[in-house]
């Protein structure tokens, strides 16, 4: 159990808030220009990615000692068909740049608000977090405030890996834009 | 119903092989060193993806006119840690530029030999294959070819997702490799 801020009360910030409080969590909410005192231990910016470059950017100090997690995908919302961060980097790598004394993770950004709020894949496989960052204790703490929540959790490896999490991302929601999935399904990983 | 030519004949290629087989198409493996004579309207370059840049440049005259899968993960495999085709691009895109007269797909490379051959992802969903490219025509071919056997097919869009496609691939190959999923499970996709 942990204290945890959330940065955004939209689909995804919603969707947090229940699978974090069904894992035994403590949840405070908490407006982009709100100021940031009593932050949790586990940040999550559930906010467009333009956004969270701007909170990374304004309240660094604020956020050290903090896991951060960015649950972005950082699509060109205009075309629909690129992401804005460099080809070979991500928007994970980019907000641990502007974040050094924090410990930054991606995750939630393969799994839609429909998904993980319901814990299910189109009704019928548990939903799955990817996680990838560099600290394990970090993404241990993540996976430990999950671990009675309904959703599984897996460890996808180091922040590099943050790059193809945002490539299936981006990959689901363009098959869900152009109806090849629904919203409430999508991409569950089975052993 | 079409004529499927398959190079290589590994766990890859045998899978391809018994799938194209139960789509009621006729299938005929060719190994990287023999005469393309008679090739098939649809071409498979099962085989690891340096040989297939091979194949494309000595045989670009012959895969004229043809529809070309490619099914590879690019991975750099001293690492496992990144792919060996530029980050803006895709091994797809790169054989695609050595093959302007045939029309190039990118599928099979989300699904492991075991899920293609059984047909399913765990033992319980539809192995779905993702396909990438830009000739709708080229794609729908594919998709009649596979029609009956069993496997579901998405589009998923332009060649330019091929990007994607193959960051999931290695993505999922890595979860693998680190005993996070098993080689019979995976990615599903579900409506």
């Amino acid at each position: 159990m942990a204290a945890i801020t959330i940065f955004g009360n939209g689909n995804m910030g919603q969707a947090l808030d229940s699978v974090f409080t069904a894992g035994g969590n403590t949840v405070t909410h908490i407006d982009r220009d709100d100021a940031v005192e009593n932050l949790g231990d586990i940040v999550v910016l559930a906010v467009p990615y333009p956004v969270a470059v701007s909170i990374a950017k304004a309240q660094a100090a604020q956020l050290a000692g903090k896991v951060v997690i960015d649950i972005s995908n950082p699509l060109n919302f205009d075309t629909w068909d690129e992401l804005v961060v460099p080809a070979d980097s991500s928007a994970t790598a980019e907000l641990a740049k502007l974040l050094p004394d924090s410990q930054v993770i991606k995750a939630f950004n393969t799994t839609f608000a429909a998904t993980l709020a319901s814990k299910q894949v189109s009704g019928k496989e548990v939903t799955t977090v990817l996680a990838a960052g560099d600290n394990a204790a970090a993404k241990q703490m993540l996976a430990d405030a999950l671990k009675t929540s309904g959703v599984k959790v897996i460890d996808a490896g180091a922040l590099k890996r943050a790059r193809e999490l945002e490539a299936m991302g981006f990959l689901q929601m363009t098959l869900a834009a152009s109806e090849k999935i629904g919203w409430t399904g999508g991409f569950a990983i089975l052993n």
